[in-house]
């Protein structure tokens, strides 16, 4: 028996709160995973990533099947000991950044034969090695190994990529096994072609997966071209199945998404912006590089609850920013993770009680107000 | 009546434990502070020091006085609410810093011009603009401003450095005033020329102050000569009052000079060595960065309780630090602040008790047996 599951508490219009149950714990949808590239979420302590509210986290097949290898984690313990997180973690397949960050790299029916970033070593990865790769990494989401299309393309090149995803979506599923604590999750193409991605949405259905993720988007579309995709893509896979929407997004993607029936999101943004001095907030994005901040005693946003938002002021931030002191990142990430999570709690709580048109209207009212008016 | 004092509690040889009471918090003594240079203890929350058993910090008056400036930290409520510390703070008084850090500068009776080594503004920092500074800050424990005597220097050289500083310090005491709430620590210097530190000593305590520093010590002169100067220098200095020896240090610097008779130490090395994959542990200096800790599944210290030993392998700390991740500097640094202040607890334990000579010779025994062996 399968010990991963998934149910749906409520609906409102297409979008819909839920649970997704692991033996590693549950994860509260619609969910966001902050993003934990190398074993740890930048600048965070994993109880400081706990605190914020996130239920699970995202790994990178592709950063650890380098360094420091699938093959320690898994003689060390797994990845859940290795970097001290034991709620679940889903890693991703590794096809995506091997695209975008390896050196040469090869692409065949067979899989992708590619150069390391870190120092040039030549590795294969085909759907059959990330599979292992994430079975030894021990995470409890595992996704199917698939070529992201380019965007834009060629209807035959979106074709001819999709298809090809699609026999790796079968040959993932036949080297993932019957491992009943885990979840495969298969994951849609099609580019910005409706038909493109009910093909592939019949194709991953007739393999059956635990959850189904859709690919190819937030790579340059926009978001207006990406909510097209999203008005029907989510209602092309099962109803009853967990939706994730890959690398997304900025809080309003993300509203957008929710809206249209998305479950799971993960982002780099609220982690790396954090890094930049950038702030998400309530009101939009705030750079506390800008000299107005230099000397405002008020928090980043009065209403947060965050240790940042709780301790510090504008005027600090901005100091420590300037400074590149460490803290600066440790501060600013906390806030962000702490924002992204309080927003899924409003999305979630909306959605229970029949609320979430009003909740996305008061979210884009105050993003349209913007940043609280400088004190000079 | 001054709201600063210190009691001593107990003493074996030269060594004691005391408490300095202040306004703010009482700090054990002997007593180490972390360096917080620009209003943060870098790679570490507020929280996480005092978990370490912190009762103070230092922050730099040359840091602070360039960015944010002493005047911004006064107007945004001080520098214990700007960086979130609400215990006592010790702040030097510039002078150190200007000499090792500032670009073009010129030394006078009047005190030192500089340029910036941020910006190349210009500034002109003298005994009664340092106490001015310290003022605006806010801190509790406020340094007279001095001149570090070079090492090594010609006697007529030491001679003439101490006693300008010996005037200084006059200046500063009378540019200080009357705060009750708050101490001032006078500086004995004269390199390792007894005679010298003795004219000092009778300076300083003819003006009076709060507590005593050894100055111009730990600047190149060696542990050897460093310990010949404290054997002598701190029994010069009042034995009521504490005595700070500045800047010092390697663990066994410290363990020496509490022998010696002192009472307080700052040293960037615990922090800064963290941000380097340096550990500070009890078998001494432990590099992560090397090789012999890939595939290790054992803690830094299986003895140690900070939260890196208690849940982070050798191996996850080699992968951290080589993947260049941030919470490497967190994760170290955290430790090896927690390492200096188990150091000072064993201390003052020791001397409580009588013990103080077993303590130190299995502190060195351990040190002397080195690194855990290596599993490959």
């Amino acid at each position: 028996m399968k010990n991963v599951s998934f149910k749906i508490n409520q609906t409102q219009g297409k979008a819909r709160t839920g649970v997704l149950r692991t033996p590693r714990g549950d994860i509260r949808t619609p969910a966001f995973m902050p993003v934990g590239t190398a074993a740890t979420v930048k600048a965070m302590m994993p109880e400081s990533v706990t605190a914020t509210g996130a239920d699970i986290l995202l790994g990178n097949t592709y950063h650890l099947m380098l360094r420091p290898t699938a093959e320690r984690i898994e003689r060390l313990g797994g990845i859940h000991k290795f970097m001290n997180w034991d709620k679940p973690i889903l890693t991703d397949s590794g096809g995506f950044q091997v695209m975008s960050l390896a050196g040469l790299r090869k692409l065949t029916e067979e899989g992708v034969k590619f150069k390391s970033h870190i120092d040039g070593s030549e590795h294969n990865l085909t759907p059959e090695r990330s599979m292992d790769i994430q079975h030894m990494l021990g995470s409890d989401i595992v996704m199917c190994f698939d070529e992201c299309t380019p965007y834009p393309a060629e209807r035959d090149v979106v074709a001819a990529s999709m298809r090809m995803s699609m026999r790796w979506a079968q040959r993932s599923k036949d080297a993932f096994g019957d491992r009943p604590d885990h979840a495969l999750f298969g994951i849609q193409q099609g580019s910005t072609t409706p038909e493109m991605r009910e093909e592939s949405s019949e194709a991953l259905k007739s393999i059956g997966f635990d959850g189904y993720a859709i690919g190819g988007l937030a790579v340059g579309e926009g978001q207006e071209a990406m909510f097209d995709v999203l008005d029907y893509a989510p209602g092309m896979l099962p109803a009853d199945k967990p939706r994730y929407l890959m690398g997304v997004g900025k809080p309003d993607d993300i509203v957008g998404a929710v809206q249209r029936g998305v479950d799971m999101f993960d982002c780099v943004l609220p982690s790396r912006s954090g890094r930049t001095g950038q702030a998400q907030t309530r009101m939009g994005a705030i750079n506390l590089r800008n000299a107005r901040h230099i000397d405002d005693p008020r928090p980043l946003d009065e209403e947060c609850t965050c240790p940042t938002c709780q301790n510090y002021s504008r005027a600090y931030l901005h100091h420590i920013h300037k400074s590149k002191e460490i803290i600066s990142s440790m501060l600013l990430t906390w806030h962000n993770l702490h924002y992204y999570q309080e927003l899924m709690l409003g999305l979630r709580a909306a959605i229970e009680i029949g609320t979430l048109d009003d909740f996305a209207a008061a979210f884009h009212a105050r993003r349209e107000i913007g940043d609280i008016p400088s004190l000079v």
